[in-house]
């Protein structure tokens, strides 16, 4: 199409219409329009990004293996396919990526392991998924943390990570639940689960964080396929939930396309 | 831009310079040009998905598990970026996917468990990566085979696939390396593999195939990072290469976006 739209500039240049509508079209006008914040995220050259998080992160990483950019230290789940698509978008950035994630993992046990796992690594970006063992682990009666509990952990989590890297960008992501998966009672989960899910949300507008909403992006997708065809238990994604979680984390932090291909777009426009 | 394009033909069309643009801008007219045979591929309800090749395909998957669409049983490489890009856009078509690629696999080798890993799956697409042993092994003496060994071969291959499977959809993958990886030395590889290369695009000429020059994706790859950035040893892609081939041979077969959101696009253009 990129001839195509350019000849028509051309053209409609000529009849006197581009006066009107070429200033809006110019991608220096669209750079103008505020930015909304979901789509702030900026990489600098060398940038050290962070996966956090408990099984859904982890995904059969292989925990002795600490090094960035190696499929095995990352895992297979969505964070590999997001960590892909950067390493290869941005190829001319460096990135170091990094996944933590730990199976089974709630908010208090992250920040047990915060300074190794996080600080220590001195990420210019985190990305943060957990939640959902802070509820799950209570249905036995095993764990007895709170909704005010995980509310007052992931706040302190979120302050000393400010605090510690007052630079760093942080993408949290929504805790979710598929209610067709196989560890998913519904009777057991709704609507308690929704709390955490909402506690999560208002943490990332304090925080002033990309939010990623996984839940409504399951939502969605429940419509084209069956749940477990995306999370066999509701909870761990399958291929194709990866996949789509990885989606949406690239396109709501605003990097599925580099700078240089809008670039070179806008070159060729 | 949705919005300002559809702004900017109806002022076209006012103007008068519609009446020269908007048929070659309009998505009907753009699917009435002849299609090319590179972005011809069809994916049917259910249809079956098979990788086929050497480590790079194999890629550490887990060959006692043969699911489909599972993350241990499709490895780690190409095909994982790929298959978890494939069932996300095309979830609506329960797509199965398999990987058997066999790490060490040279051309005889595949025929030797063809009827096993290929026929019996009935796939409607096969997708082949091989080559790059059937010229390596004779690096060292231990292997006899030749250039000419490896056209009969792969021939032969090919057309005792399209016997047992009429109307299989062939994708076949050009070989490649990166001389700056540590395991080429390039006086010992070129210009001999050069012809090996040559060898995978005519036969793909000859049997109608999608062709993917994942050679010419990696020249182009290495002006943005060096070549161990993309696979360490200039044969096993590293994370950033495993997502720029799955990248290039989602394009080149038109499978990169579902025709759901073609016609979404189209509605809302």
């Amino acid at each position: 199409m990129k001839n195509t739209r350019r000849d028509f500039l051309r053209a409609a240049a000529v009849t006197g219409a581009g006066a009107l509508l070429i200033p809006s079209m110019a991608n220096g006008a669209v750079k103008k329009k505020p930015v909304s914040k979901k789509h702030s995220l900026k990489l600098k050259d060398e940038a050290i990004i962070l996966f956090q998080g408990d099984s859904i992160t982890d995904a059969g990483r292989d925990r002795k293996n600490g090094e960035y950019n190696n499929t095995d230290a990352i895992g297979h789940g969505y964070a590999l396919f997001a960590s892909g698509h950067l390493l290869e978008k941005f190829a001319e950035k460096k990135l170091k990526i990094y996944n933590r994630g730990v199976s089974g993992n709630k908010v208090f046990q992250l920040r047990e392991r915060w300074d190794e796992d996080c600080i220590a690594l001195k990420p210019d970006v985190v990305s943060i998924l957990v939640g959902v063992n802070d509820y799950w682990h209570t249905l036995d009666g095993g764990y007895k943390g709170t909704l005010e509990k995980f509310n007052t952990d992931y706040r302190e989590l979120l302050t000393y990570t400010k605090h510690k890297l007052p630079d760093v960008q942080l993408i949290i992501c929504e805790p979710y639940t598929l209610r067709g998966g196989g560890a998913v009672k519904p009777e057991q989960w709704y609507p308690m689960f929704d709390e955490y899910r909402k506690a999560v949300k208002q943490l990332a507008n304090e925080f002033n964080a990309v939010y990623i909403p996984f839940q409504t992006m399951y939502d969605k997708a429940v419509k084209r396929a069956p749940d477990r065809y995306w999370a066999p238990d509701g909870i761990h994604p399958g291929l194709p939930g990866a996949k789509l979680m990885a989606g949406g984390w690239l396109k709501l932090t605003g990097l599925r396309k580099s700078g240089k291909k809008k670039k070179e777009k806008e070159e060729t426009a």
